[in-house]
């Protein structure tokens, strides 16, 4: 006899950082509740800093103090959840302060150890700001370093950036355009191109990704008559993903890689420097572009804009990209959740 | 008394160059003089060749060889007007062959003496194969340092590219990314900026052109973090246009500065570098890209595509960015014209 089924058990909520708490990110996470359609989440945030927050944008939004995440999804309707995150000053719009570091800091800390655990669903991070980080004697170079450090794997994290149409993923990031050519190696295209392709499988449900490599010259090198490097060091990497039976392609030329007839061609592109990845991401969707980090043994997205320090507390911040990000973790960890 | 005012005398046609015969050149001509509202041109070209081509393309194309360019709007709503510039051999599209080296260069120089002696209003070019002409003695990298040479300047001239709302200009354009780091100077913006600022106020009709000048770094280089050129070279080029008068800012970000609230804020994007200048161009107006050079003592604009050899003959070719760029070249014509 077949047992008669309870109620479907809730399904973990998605774990909200606060962020710097003098940016916007608890303006966006405001708004982000109060959006149709917003996929369940729980702050780790300060719930009077949220409650004042609203109170002074003028937004109806109250706050349920919780102190287990899977009581989240049965009240998101009615309230925003928040696992408190206590600052220990109060935040002031615009002005940030290192003595809530420590603040910052845990919140991610507990995002993290809850979707470790099964007891969230994803990482949603709100923006940082890392210079007060720094001064409060954080070390990482940004939020994803932090975040692999704190799952203890040793191959760095893999960033993609996501708009409606495009995904790209820069193989060098946030290093001198100079640096970024010396430093480009065969090694670092084809360990971010697999674990993009396997990303693009377990998460995203593209089964046989297609992956479009960019060159790094105008016209990826020409044969040679513009730069060598596409010809040494990224047709090398291409052809190693292609043994593996990688479905990649290149090096292509860059500028005629992104208009609506090329991206139907592939699931991501793999790009040589930041600028190269991030130009026609932003220029195409630049309200909607999230921020994926890929290589982590759990699923983590943000936004794909910054603190905005200077219109924090205006209530002029638009809370899309963080909706973006929301929905974009609910669906990966969905299918994470779903694999064998 | 005032004498009776005689017809209008007809505006001088734009000079068509053949480009490459064994490319879509030809293909292109037909059908820009097929679509209705095509600025007068007069096709410096071989009748055969283009009778034949129509032929085969079943394209109802009638041809009128004429021997004064001043013919050719009168006769241009009934029959395609040709100045002769026989080949000497065929052409086979899709097959290239140095024999006919002379007359694609006899077309451009011819183009270029009409439109510099009046009796044109701009020269429009047709993409050319460089290998086949570099193999007939032909010694410049490209168009338009040939055209720079026919005109007799000094000063390099520049390369615009513009789509319906964006105008982008390279500074660095066809080198090794490496190079372009490497040979980036401060001198080199300067003198592209104002070419750019010049050619926007005579030929665009923009009386104070806003130039948005990018950084070449990520960021622009975030105060330093990630490259010093930024710092010791785009600025102090942005301070030298500002000192002059010209309304230049920057160094800007990259990334963040060709989406569509961003544009609307300058009439051209000053682009280190080639792919930086041409992603956005390319992903934002693939099929009506223009190539217009500034800093000619004439008018001159070109398809933003090359010779597709691939599918020369096949009839699949877009007439696009020809009648983008036939339409650009008389409205800046107009406009140089017009100017006191």
């Amino acid at each position: 006899m077949t047992p008669a089924a309870g109620p479907p058990l809730p399904p973990s909520p998605l774990a909200l950082t606060m962020g710097e708490p003098a940016g916007i990110g608890g303006e966006l996470t405001l708004k982000a509740w109060r959006t149709a359609g917003c996929p369940p989440f729980v702050a780790l945030d300060d719930p009077d800093r949220l409650g004042r927050l609203a109170e002074t944008l003028g937004l109806d939004v109250p706050i349920a103090v919780i102190d287990d995440p899977a009581e989240a999804p049965g009240r998101f309707t009615e309230a925003l959840p928040v696992l408190p995150v206590p600052l220990d000053v109060p935040s002031v719009p615009g002005r940030t302060d290192p003595a809530n570091a420590g603040a910052v800091k845990e919140s991610i800390e507990r995002a993290v150890a809850l979707t470790r655990a099964g007891r969230a669903a994803a990482v949603v991070t709100n923006p940082i700001h890392k210079a007060v980080l720094y001064a409060a004697g954080f070390t990482f170079p940004g939020h994803t370093e932090y975040l692999a450090d704190l799952a203890g794997i040793d191959t760095p994290p893999v960033m993609m950036l996501a708009c409606p149409g495009l995904r790209v993923v820069p193989v060098t990031i946030h290093v001198a355009l100079s640096r970024a050519v010396e430093t480009l190696t065969a090694d670092a295209i084809y360990t971010a191109a697999t674990i993009t392709a396997h990303a693009l499988g377990r998460d995203f449900g593209i089964a046989h990704p297609r992956l479009a490599v960019a060159g790094l010259n105008p016209h990826a090198g020409e044969d040679g008559a513009m730069g060598t490097e596409d010809r040494d060091i990224v047709a090398p990497a291409v052809a190693r993903l292609k043994a593996v039976g990688i479905n990649a392609f290149g090096p292509l030329p860059a500028d005629t890689m992104f208009h609506e007839r090329a991206r139907a061609g592939y699931d991501a592109a793999i790009c040589m420097y930041h600028d190269q990845a991030l130009i026609p991401v932003k220029t195409l969707g630049f309200d909607l572009g999230v921020n994926i980090t890929l290589g982590l043994p759990f699923v983590r997205t943000s936004p794909d804009h910054g603190t905005a320090l200077d219109i924090a507390g205006t209530g002029r911040a638009r809370p899309d990209s963080l909706l973006a990000a929301l929905r974009q973790a609910a669906a990966m960890a969905a299918r994470r959740a779903a694999a064998p």
